[in-house]
């Protein structure tokens, strides 16, 4: 057995729950005299794993020769020192890397040798970024896919050879670099005809669409079109869709890419395993809303594949958000939650440490709270991006000559003030490693469908859609789940699709309606409202299945409801006893409601029914709630509390402060309460919740006193056991 | 004389000079027996006027009934108050309001009865939001001026009555609110043809155009068409421009646009001036990246019209930042200096106190260094939007029905935290009164033509340009001002076609060129370099004038520089020394250039010359750096700071710590240091700095230890005298 296992709720060594605390370091930007040096700077720093790329682009200079054991480049010798320190080994080698190195570490000569491999946007026009730092390849070019295969041939035995099971130090490989997104940065997906055979005989795209639609005339039909043969079915551009036959179009490529990316990642794991990889292999989702696309991927290489996220907060300028904001931490726990979903235990690959980028700077205090609110949300494994800096071998970075980074090790080998965080971050895992086999205590659960968040959004056929799926997607965030966390609420998630919805029936059940909800999860709503279940479902019931067609399940099940967009002047809404609530993305009327439902939301001006509750066979309930909000006001609180506790709600939490979030975490015996206040300014906040072991129960710390930009932790015995706020040594800035 | 009066640099009282401090205070939302404990306690906070709308949507609730003085509504007896209290007024009657008040402060009944009124998009549907918060009119409808006309002669003599030169408190009144923001949020300009004429034979569009062109064979060659008359051409949508013909046809559209706005602020002046108003008129720009839209409204309205800005930075939770971060700053320091250069004193009409979204919340730290930073970048007036929450008039406001705000004076008028820090930066301009009449000490210069912030962005046009217009306006804050900011740079801003470059040849002028400069600019441009300027043109030399037509008047006085796009591998620059400089915009390399010209630039890989100097006849030079950047990295600092070094530049302070800005204010006689951490983290900073007034003598202040998010002010008699962070009362939070 190898010694590092995982299952959905943690990392295991020797089968005892413990957290993977990986720091990058790259070889290829150290000399080798310093090497054992930063990798002792990691051991000191609480890291129990080293994560690194194996450039491509370094080890295979020109087409066909291969440097693998000069000195500077021996990573082999690296991976011995990381075994003598007993330090674990997560090893990357591509064929992408990104770390800002020309070409996202492909070597420079493929796409100069080899034009034809590089991707193509719908209009066959090569996808190309205007500086050096990206390339974008069709993934599963046969010229590429040779290259690249001659490149694991290589370098696999290399990096098999350090295995755990051969006394080595890799635990784990990475397949690629952040799936995808060499594609999405740059605008398109691939068209390539002669990977994806558009418009080729007996090609996959028109063989897909056979599959999928049976024959030609499915095919016509279902994109209203009058085509001669599938081969004369092509693609259609998301901004060109204006009809339900277009999106089926659109859609319809989409899961065929995201399958062609699921056969790249495929074969990428077939030739680990020809080139004697043994170990678990990982994969690093490149941002939190991309988690959806990796549907196909994940299911076509279950058992085989651990999928992960990149979690950033800042890397230039021009993001959102220059610090860990309250925006930040609910992309998080979506991130987080979603690969709970999948079934993995939820790792963050790259966590800030550090950015490309001197300015906006990384700063110690907000990286300690990122840190600390990534564990609130579930992290159980994570890689400090990049735990020391370096020099970038000659023409090889798109950044600087010196990559810096603001990491926690200077390139001279000289700890920082991040350091010190990480440090301190580190050791509060190991002190209350308890914490990697804990979950998170709910009082509630949000529904998701993964289908919502595949859907590009702002598309003109949006219009046709009552709630389109990109927008439910993005009020599930924005409204669902932001206005729950300040009400205090604890949501687990669940996907609609898996069977895990109808475990608990207990918890009521909120679901961001869209138009637009596949046939099964449509079945799976009802079966749990007939296991009496409490649903509240937000702002529209479906119409159509994922097909788009006509698909009533729900709705008939709740005795028929349709709805239409309603303004009555303005947009404020009565639910319950509130009155004045903000509907800032639109409210639902129903045209027909089943005569027994209770109305339980209207419009404030001629009132106007837009919420419904029914009280369903079985027990259970249906709250229809017609309101399309976007977190923002006391009212939201207040209003989705009251419909959360007539569904059967019991808050764990009680808060004064809607500005400080609570998360609570328990493995069955203990406990830890999570204070987050995310702002740039001092919060107060008093806090009771009930224990989740001993039923009936109730906590009361003394009132917190939370410095701006801090996550604390509380636990019954030992009050406040962390501050990320207080991980700086003292004099350290 | 009226005694409030001002000038480019500040108020005046009595022809003291002074701050303009006022607060929002909205008598139809609190009842009449609450006005006078409000205006108390505004004043106790150190204000010295009050704000307030004065919604046409309650004063006429049915067409043609004005309720003007019934209790709830007597505005007149509002303002005695105020006179009685030794408060000025500034009253704001709209048309609009905003305000979140239902159709933003039209009256309910104006687009019911008169649906023709409407704006309309391009394509002739009518311009509406979907929920009832704003409505958009085309503003020149004869309909809508018709009625607003009726609405100013009913309300216009109650304010006239106030006003300061009749014994009253009125010092100024506002037209309108926010001009174009109905439209530009909307997504579209208003293409009425009823009002713009658009295809109507004698409309005002094609008697524009014919003005322009001369004749209809100029519209014909300038538009690329072959239109039989000038009423048959058509605005074109800003999506549509393929072409440099497009292009002025699109162009042309938003000047005839802005000159239509122009025209409806002339008109609601002159009702101004005929009901009676004769203190000065005023008007806020809804957003500092609109200002250069007002260009003629400002030119047409010459000394009839003071205009200001609102300088919002958190509204709701889709909003960049929800904190007053460096982003905000350098867009409020381009705010006041355009305004500024318009030849305005820098007023924030308004300054967030509050805001319409409990969440993301505006918190009493963040609000006083938000003020503290707009006053360390020239804001000489504020108005704090809004001082006292109260109570939305039935089925008038549009986001709740207690209009709380989160403002400092609650709907009960209890005084919250942000009363503290509001009223703390009130006495300290009282205290440091001089203030109002000192400018930025400048050590360069940021040369800006405000064609550049007209431009639309991302068109597709845009690839037929090396350098677009707006993308270069973009650069101007993103590369040349915040890596400025970080070496701590001072740049004073000058409008390249004003009088005013002239006037400093000293300092080096900095501009971010593109592919299109009006003649005129270009002219002004040979002019300062005749005149022994200095100039630092990056990343291109203009080939184009404003009509997009061949002008090469700087580039042939530079000897015949010609550029092209390059890139050599890596995004990576030598600037003079520096090397590995991250040019993550794009570089441009010379095709031609003058054989006596100074490298001073290069691409790192394969080096190519990407930058230049000249000396240019009478003196001066010119450098020619063919790079554009985000500021990202020090190494752009580095870069920056030798080529301005390089070009005369004489620093007048030093400071090693990018991450701390600062800002240095004198009136000639005294002189105050700003220094601003806008990050989450404390910074450290050591700081000296010249004399601005006893040239070449060094101040040198003790090491500053500033905490997050805050700003303090340091002078050479007194040291530190001001700390956004120490504006809270003890033990309020």
């Amino acid at each position: 057995m190898l010694p590092l296992q995982f299952d959905s709720t943690s990392y295991l060594r020797d089968g005892k729950r413990m957290f993977l605390v990986g720091g990058e370091v790259h070889y290829f930007r150290l000399p080798p005299e310093q090497w054992a040096h930063r990798l002792k700077l990691l051991k000191k720093a609480g890291a129990n794993c080293v994560c690194t790329y194996v450039p491509w682009l370094l080890h295979e200079p020109e087409e066909g020769r291969f440097v693998l054991d000069e000195p500077a480049l021996d990573v082999g010798r690296f991976l011995e020192i990381c075994r003598d320190l007993d330090l674990w080994a997560v090893v990357r080698p591509g064929p992408y890397q990104y770390s800002e190195l020309l070409n996202a570490g492909l070597p420079r000569w493929l796409l100069t040798n080899h034009p034809q491999i590089n991707a193509r946007r719908i209009d066959g026009s090569p996808l190309v970024w205007a500086n050096g730092m990206f390339v974008s390849v069709s993934y599963l070019h046969p010229d590429f896919l040779t290259l690249a295969k001659r490149w694991y041939e290589r370098i696999l035995p290399v990096l098999a050879a350090h295995q755990v099971d051969r006394g080595g130090a890799v635990v784990a490989a990475q397949i690629d670099n952040e799936l995808m997104g060499v594609h999405e940065w740059l605008g398109s997906w691939d068209y390539h005809p002669d990977v994806t055979g558009i418009g080729r005989e007996g090609g996959e795209w028109p063989a897909y669409l056979l599959g999928k639609y049976g024959d030609l005339s499915g095919i016509n039909e279902a994109y209203g079109l009058r085509a001669d043969s599938a081969t004369g079915v092509l693609p259609m551009a998301e901004s060109e869709a204006k009809s339900m036959a277009d999106l089926r179009r659109v859609m319809d490529y989409r899961a065929f890419y995201f399958g062609q990316v699921a056969k790249y990642a495929q074969t990428l794991i077939g030739w680990m395993k020809e080139g004697g990889i043994s170990v678990p292999l990982v994969h690093n989702c490149a941002s939190p809303y991309m988690t959806g696309y990796f549907r196909e991927t994940v299911e076509q290489n279950r058992g085989r594949l651990l999928l992960g996220a990149d979690h950033y907060y800042n890397l230039d300028l021009d993001w959102d958000q220059n610090s860990p904001s309250p925006k930040y931490a609910s992309k998080c726990l979506m991130s987080m939650e979603l690969l709970r979903g999948y079934g993995f235990v939820p790792t963050v690959f790259e966590m800030p440490s550090g950015s490309l980028s001197d300015w906006p700077p990384i700063l110690p205090n907000d990286a300690a709270c990122a840190y600390a609110l990534n564990l609130a949300v579930g992290m159980k494994g994570l890689n400090y991006y990049v735990f020391a800096g370096g020099k970038n071998p000659p023409d090889a970075g798109t950044t600087a000559n010196v990559y810096d980074y603001g990491a926690p090790v200077s390139p001279e080998g000289e700890t920082r003030a991040l350091f010190e965080s990480m440090k301190g971050f580190n050791e509060f895992l190991d002190r209350y490693s308890w914490l990697a086999g804990a979950w998170q205590a709910a009082d509630c659960r949000i529904g998701y469908s993964l289908d919502q968040s595949r859907h590009p959004r702002k598309l003109a056929v949006d219009r046709n859609m009552l709630m389109p799926p990109g927008e439910s997607w993005s009020f599930m965030r924005k409204g669902l789940l932001l206005t729950g966390l300040c009400a205090h609420w604890s949501p687990q998630w669940v996907d609609l699709a898996g069977s895990e919805i109808l475990e608990r029936t207990d918890l009521p059940l909120l679901v961001a309606g869209s138009t637009v909800m596949s046939a099964h999860e449509q079945q799976q709503l009802v079966a749990f409202l007939q296991a009496g279940g409490n649903l509240i479902i937000s702002p529209v019931v479906p119409t159509l299945d994922e097909n788009y067609r006509q698909c009533g399940i729900l709705r008939d099940f709740l005795g028929g409801i349709e709805q239409r967009s309603c303004t009555r002047g303005a947009p404020l809404a009565t639910i319950g006893d509130v009155d004045g609530v903000f509907i800032n993305g639109g409210m639902f009327e129903f045209t027909h409601r089943p005569t027994d439902a209770q109305v339980i939301a209207q419009t404030q001006q001629e009132p106007t029914a837009i919420g419904i509750r029914l009280r369903t066979a079985g027990g259970g309930s249906a709250a229809v709630l017609g309101c399309h909000w976007r977190q923002s006001r006391r009212e939201h609180e207040r209003a989705l509390n009251q419909v959360l506790l007539q569904s059967g709600g019991n808050p764990l939490i009680e808060c004064d402060n809607p500005n400080v979030w609570t998360m609570l975490r328990t493995d069955g015996t203990r406990m830890m309460l999570f204070l987050m206040n995310l702002w740039t300014h001092p919060m107060k906040a008093t806090v009771r919740f009930g224990d989740p072991i001993e039923k009936g129960r109730w906590h009361e710390p003394d009132g917190f006193d939370l410095p701006a930009n801090s996550v604390w932790c509380w636990t019954p015995d030992e009050g406040v056991v962390f501050r990320s706020d207080r991980l700086l040594a003292p004099g350290v800035q």
